[in-house]
């Protein structure tokens, strides 16, 4: 018999481990330990198999040649044996053994490894709030949870669901709610906006927006004070603003590493208690590997160390350390922190830096952002999709990439490319002559992706002065706050005459994009104007233009129209 | 006023410079000469305005804000003047004068300039065979003849069509006559499989199948000897095989580049004629720019110069041309040939070198195939994705990748991820860690990009031994050729014993995926196994296992039932 590869955790990076070094080493002995009796799922299905998309809790297991992922499929296909319902407790360095326990019996012993590896995962963060301990209060912690969810649902036990987080798997968890149950769903998150820190507030407005029209309550800057119950059983959810009544209680406020094991071993582990990991996916002690939700890995852009809880790093992560564990030297060189979620018709993914981390991290970062045709604009099946990129002023390296637009693969597209890219330092030049696969069902002649770079070569370069979605609003809301600003709308006159009429003349004055070189002099010289169009386009090159006969003092609002309507504007004539 | 910058050809490449370097040096005198009435379109649309998906000719040369891209609309917005109806001449580079010609009154002018960039495109490629000049016989070259074929369409005269060319631009016109308008419709194919050096056979035999599904006649390894007809009118096409009835003729045989008047002015061309220019876009005479499809590029895999004529990359370089003109020193570095393809149900993409023509290179290329779930596989609208990817054996480097998939935006996803990272010089362990944005309704954990570096590598460190599906499909015709081989078929017993029974048990045995652990002695150790599953991923595991086990004789069939299915075998066990 060859070597004993023991590793504890059967989820997502402990099963590919697994099954990769048992591949590569017929003769090991590969022993996975888990104290669940259901393991090796797809937990990211969880809030579909909750909303009724995946009927059984068993597709969540299976192969997709549909073979149930149990203890019997690891030992007769793949040579490996799990131990389910068996606690890993400590593990003894100097002799090479893991203490273990069964779950149910109690029953300890010492199981000898040459080589370990720690595929702990994550835990749920539990609110320290009163009532966290109701029932009906849930954390999407594991497949029990989520039958027990959906069993209640089922059976008519929930009309009203409070989701705490809003985060990915809280707003997906609200649309599970929401869309196959009717159940009547909110969401309270204590940031400002949706995705905090994963994408930046324009694009979460516009998710928002979407999210509300489809009667999921989003409240923003509420942090839940108490969950309220009544004989044990949760009944609301309080705030510092309001009570929300509820028969369910998802706590989504993010996962932490599980890794009291590792810690006690005495490895090293980062300050919020992820393991620390090698390009080989080593720890401190050569002989203990670790992969999946327990360790952080490196940022391929701000080249720090970030915690990346993910199904699909963990499966790649735990390939290499697979690799490692044979001898193969595999290298897992870090992240990009791709990003991507369904919401009723919409989706919105990011990869790279938010403009909030980026400045965060010290970068000389900008923002540009723009809503072009998804496709070819004569293509029937052509939508308007919202991108906004992150770049460094300095180095034009390209950050991040964040994307809007209807349910379907395009935004991903646009995504993975960037993902790849960015990963390779690639810089705005480099995306705006990136090739993206053209033809008029699936692109444009220049794709999003390449209009989105053309904004960003003429911000860093500073040909296009901008003014920000934000700042535009505020000023919408009051005039006062940018006292000689005026708007300029370059849409055709049908589009702009009702803002005209309804914010008056000395606010907003429109003259057509293709009329302005001939009527530029009828332009209020004494004002700012704040150039607007649908998709920021046409304004830029109104800027150019206005520039070259002198008139300096414009401002581009970038992503325009097209932007301002996704993200729910109220002041728009005749909403 | 400010420096003449005049701009031969306006479809894509000239009027997207023209606009570029106008707002760059507003001053500027830009002019667009064009010999056509109708320029500046989207020339990749008209098969789908001869589909009927487009309904008038306008849209093809409207902005997306819905403005016809006319004369009046560049002088207007733009402020470009446009010479349409203009064909120039030659070109004086000692005085930088252009000859140009009014097309309607032969009246002729010499128009000063003080940088020229030349963008005449390309023209179809006419086949001297008899027949070419009968009414009835189209190229795609403007949109004078999309109106005209359309119009032939409309009003009933077509009811059989034929197609000289399986490239991209005749597939595209075959399904809009057939899908839309019931026309009988013959593709003939000189070379033995459509898309001749975009893909290899695998992918082209998969889109030949579902062509003929949808009851387009394809014809592989005929050309065209001889167009017929009748008192001037096409009325057939004949090939060394047959006569095909045809009240039209499509010529989509490829396109060469226009260049006649950069050859005169003794500007430096490529062999094949196309015009050489720098990273700037810059000709041999630096007053002299060109860029679209007169032009060859780098190509960034091959590292040699070759010929794209893709109106995405047209746009591409004309805005690079348009930033040198006007002084920025931004580059186009090159293409690498990203190509897709809708094709009634299913879509085609490429990037990169094709099998073929890496090998034509000098590459040490090899080729992996596999055909995974498109996202998670227990989501409702998964569907098998077909994939190849072309490496370097030498460097690891991926030349290319090649996907064959239902219509959508998932194949452009993983093509236009390539293609960015294959640009960058991205081995195949970069594909294997490519961190593809994952949620289950958009990607598998392991997702299909990653699935397909994953057999590279195992074929690139010789873990896994193959045979192509070219070879298995050659001895199924007749098992003679392989005296030796006996098909290990792992699926289901449900789906392998139709085969045993049908080929016998010296020709074909099956033992499931589950059970080889138990079962291996069972085999015919005296024959080399043909290991079979539906993608080839456990075929690799079995083989992993049995060669642990002394049993070195197998090949696994990569890609496996899933891409046999959609090649069309017809000796399928109750097809």
């Amino acid at each position: 018999m060859g070597a004993k590869i023991v590793i504890v955790g059967g989820v997502a990076a402990g099963p590919k481990a697994a099954c990769r070094v048992k591949r590569l080493m017929q003769d090991a002995e590969v022993t996975i330990i888990d104290q669940d009796t259901l393991f090796s799922y797809g937990g990211c299905g969880i809030p579909y198999y909750v909303s009724g998309d995946v009927s059984d809790e068993a597709e969540l297991r299976s192969t997709s040649f549909h073979m149930v992922r149990n203890e019997d499929f690891f030992e007769d296909a793949k040579g490996v044996l799990v131990k389910s319902g068996t606690r890993a407790t400590a593990i003894n360095r100097q002799n090479k053994t893991v203490k273990v326990q069964n779950v149910a019996s109690g029953a300890e012993e010492d199981i000898p490894y040459d080589t370990l590896m720690i595929a702990t995962g994550s835990r749920p963060f539990v609110l320290p709030i009163p009532g966290a301990d109701l029932d009906g209060v849930f954390t999407i912690s594991d497949l029990h949870k989520a039958i027990e969810i959906k069993d209640r649902i089922a059976k008519g036990k929930v009309g009203k669901a409070v989701v705490i987080g809003g985060g990915a798997i809280g707003l997906e968890m609200a649309e599970a709610f929401k869309d196959l149950w009717g159940v009547e769903t909110s969401v309270v998150e204590f940031m400002p906006q949706v995705l905090p820190r994963i994408v930046d507030s324009p694009m979460a407005s516009m998710l928002t927006k979407h999210m509300r029209d489809n009667d999921v309550d989003i409240f923003l800057g509420e942090g839940a004070t108490e969950i309220v119950g009544e004989n044990g059983k949760v009944t609301g959810l309080r705030t510092a603003k309001r009570t929300l009544e509820a028969d369910i209680v998802i706590m989504a406020a993010g996962v932490r590493p599980r890794t009291e094991i590792a810690v006690e071993a005495g490895l090293q582990t980062s300050p919020m208690g992820a393991i620390v990991v090698n390009e080989r996916m080593q720890t401190s002690d050569p002989s203990i590997y670790a992969a999946g939700d327990c360790i952080e890995v490196m940022h391929l852009v701000s080249g720090k160390k970030f915690y990346a809880p993910l199904g699909s790093l963990a499966n790649k992560e735990g390939r290499v350390a697979g690799d490692n564990m044979a001898g193969i030297p595999s290298k897992f060189k870090g992240a990009v922190g791709s990003f991507i979620m369904k919401a009723f018709d919409v989706c919105i993914g990011a990869t790279g830096l938010s403009l909030e981390v980026a400045l965060a991290e010290g970068f000389d970062a900008d923002v540009a952002l723009t809503a072009p045709s998804d496709r070819a604009h004569f293509f029937p099946t052509e939508s308007i999709v919202c991108f906004q990129m992150v770049f460094d002023r300095r180095t034009r390296k390209v950050l991040g990439l964040q994307g809007f637009g209807p349910m379907g693969d395009g935004i991903s597209a646009r995504i993975d490319a960037a993902a790849a890219y960015i990963s390779m330092g690639a810089t705005i030049d480099d995306f705006g002559t990136l090739e993206m696969a053209y033809a008029p069902p699936f692109s444009a002649a220049i794709d999003s992706i390449n209009a989105i770079a053309y904004v960003a070569d003429n911000l860093c370069d500073g040909r296009l002065h901008k003014t920000t979605l934000e700042s535009f609003l505020v000023w919408m809301d009051d005039f006062s706050t940018q006292p000689d600003w005026i708007a300029l709308d370059i849409r055709h006159p049908i589009e702009a005459g009702p803002c005209v009429e309804k914010f008056g003349v000395d606010k907003w004055c429109a003259i057509p994009y293709n009329e302005i070189r001939k009527r530029f002099k009828e332009l209020p010289l004494d004002k700012k104007l704040i150039i607007l169009c649908d998709a920021g386009t046409r304004s830029f090159e109104i800027q150019s233009f206005l520039k070259s006969v002198g008139v300096d003092q414009t401002l581009v609002l970038s992503g325009g129209f097209n932007m301002l309507r996704r993200m729910g504007i109220d002041w728009y004539p005749g909403k």
